[in-house]
């Protein structure tokens, strides 16, 4: 791409999405401004995808730019922060052509409206290599009232938001690689749930005051449990009966039990998992109603180190230092 | 780089970069927290280097991480901004080994000292393409009171901060295609000056309240002048004869006089650019001697549009669209 295709880019493309930010200055200086509501801490999360590695590459571009926004959202949701803006790094190789752009540009714009958040600057490049997506995403919290993940305390509910494993189980199919036929109800779940996971804005800012510990599952919940449970210096006790699968997830487990094991180390689900104390219970029931998302009780926080997962007759099952083992 | 090596890098190469930041969390959690002193607005910007594209590949690890914080430390500077944070995306190819990565990390250690700034979060992923690396700058202002690229008025004496074309020259001197032998005490100089930019964030807060219009010159003087010309629908006339070269590169334009195209249009020179009104002439001559970096008048802002460049008797020199076509 030629400094004269990144000028036009710039101006045909990416500065139509910030025109709803005036710090942006309309992408058209050296730097963006962000001035401060007052009381509030701001809170910034960056997240690169490269083609072939965290997405298959033919997906469409919409889609994209519209993951690439969200699991950065995501981590904005897992602090209890509200969006305000991100900026764009695109390492573009020479076959990314101005149709694709406009798409991705297009899979953007959707999601701004919908999570309110506004494009405030970025950088555009060549590369001989992959595409290479980087976003950085700038959330406000009111001071010192962020979610984190090192406040789980013995005593705690440990609770997850929506349905565990769909987005590996996505991930699966999409690559062939998913040993049970589906029907194409389910698999098309599962392939939204891969290619555009639901950052839980609303939740996470409303567990401000009701949570303690919390962050978002995203390397898969037995290994992002295990950072929580380092974090918060606790044990973390799950219970495999009271794991959330959605109706497509169960049919595959049923069929294929050991996929429960995609279901709990596999990535992307971007839902949050969180520790709140017993009297919290009745608001966070209620809250679940409320927003209509599944809140589910998984387990609880006690004292000491490590992640224990229970089966249906109180058995530990052997967890792996990568995983597990067996179910 | 597989899962548990990208947590071991975070652990070992780079949480202690982000020991002097609490809201760093470590490097632990889902995001960083940006607490707002009163009255400050936030500056950030992002940039990005491909290996291959923007550096060779072969320069020292340390120069590296050097460059890539200073080329946005000097967006920074060019808003008046003091540095606070920066974020670090890295896509590592497997020939990115612990050694690479830990003098990378020492570069960056050396600039964080100089230029106090901290290490905030980030991003690792593995690529099969090349090394692609991208950083997150966040500053402060007074708020309300940034330089910007739009304000230079009619009057204004147009000055340049250091001297001009010595990392575009030090980029022919790596490549082997100056046409010009050089004495070693030259060459030393220019790939410094293209290997380690000094971003000119004193200047640019202390030219807060004396200039009008800001910006660094990243992509060559005529095509950023041309830049500040559009943005304060200005005018701008320089003078051949006022600007300021290094000694070593007066030796080479002394040479062959065509590379004074170099030094007009090459980029990556991160020096300042900056209107001012006639009233601040006395204290921008001041602040030159006070800091120790040349502060030189090349010229003027009229009304009108475009950039005008004048020869030694008076003569516009033609600028041809990409950069110009003679001088």
């Amino acid at each position: 791409m030629s400094r004269r295709g990144e000028f036009k880019l710039i101006s045909d493309v990416f500065a139509p999405l910030a025109t709803g930010f005036d710090g942006a200055l309309g992408l058209k200086d050296d730097a963006a401004l962000l001035t401060p509501g007052s009381g509030a801490q701001y809170v910034t999360t960056v997240d690169a995808m490269v083609a072939g590695v965290h997405f298959i590459g033919d997906e469409p571009a919409a889609r994209i730019g519209q993951k690439l926004l969200r699991v950065n959202l995501s981590d904005l949701a897992a602090m209890g922060a509200a969006p305000v803006g991100y900026l764009l790094t695109l390492a573009l190789p020479v076959e990314i052509g101005d149709d694709w752009l406009a798409n991705f540009a297009a899979g953007l714009h959707l999601d701004q409206q919908q999570f309110d958040i506004c494009l405030m600057g970025g950088d555009t490049v060549s590369t001989p290599g992959p595409l290479t997506l980087t976003l950085t995403a700038i959330g406000s919290v009111p001071r010192g009232r962020s979610l984190q993940r090192n406040a789980a305390q013995p005593g705690d509910d440990l609770y997850v938001s929506g349905t565990l494993g769909d987005a590996a189980l996505g991930l699966k199919a999409v690559q062939g690689e998913l040993p049970v036929p589906l029907v194409d109800e389910d698999r098309a779940w599962f392939i939204e749930r891969y290619q555009l996971p639901q950052p839980r804005l609303a939740l996470g800012q409303s567990l401000i005051g009701l949570a303690h510990a919390a962050m978002d599952i995203s390397d898969g919940l037995i290994a992002d449990l295990g950072h929580m449970a380092v974090a918060s210096e606790v044990s973390l006790r799950i219970e495999h009966a009271g794991l959330p699968l959605s109706t497509a997830a169960r049919h595959v487990v049923d069929e294929v039990p050991d996929l429960i094991e995609t279901v709990l180390t596999g990535g992307d689900d971007y839902e949050l998992v969180f520790s709140a104390p017993e009297e919290s219970r009745d608001q966070i029931s209620a809250l679940s109603a409320e927003m209509d998302i599944p809140l589910t009780c998984i387990g609880g926080v006690k004292p000491g180190q490590g992640v224990y997962l229970f089966d249906k007759s109180g058995e530990i099952v052997n967890l792996s230092k990568s995983g597990w083992t067996h179910f």
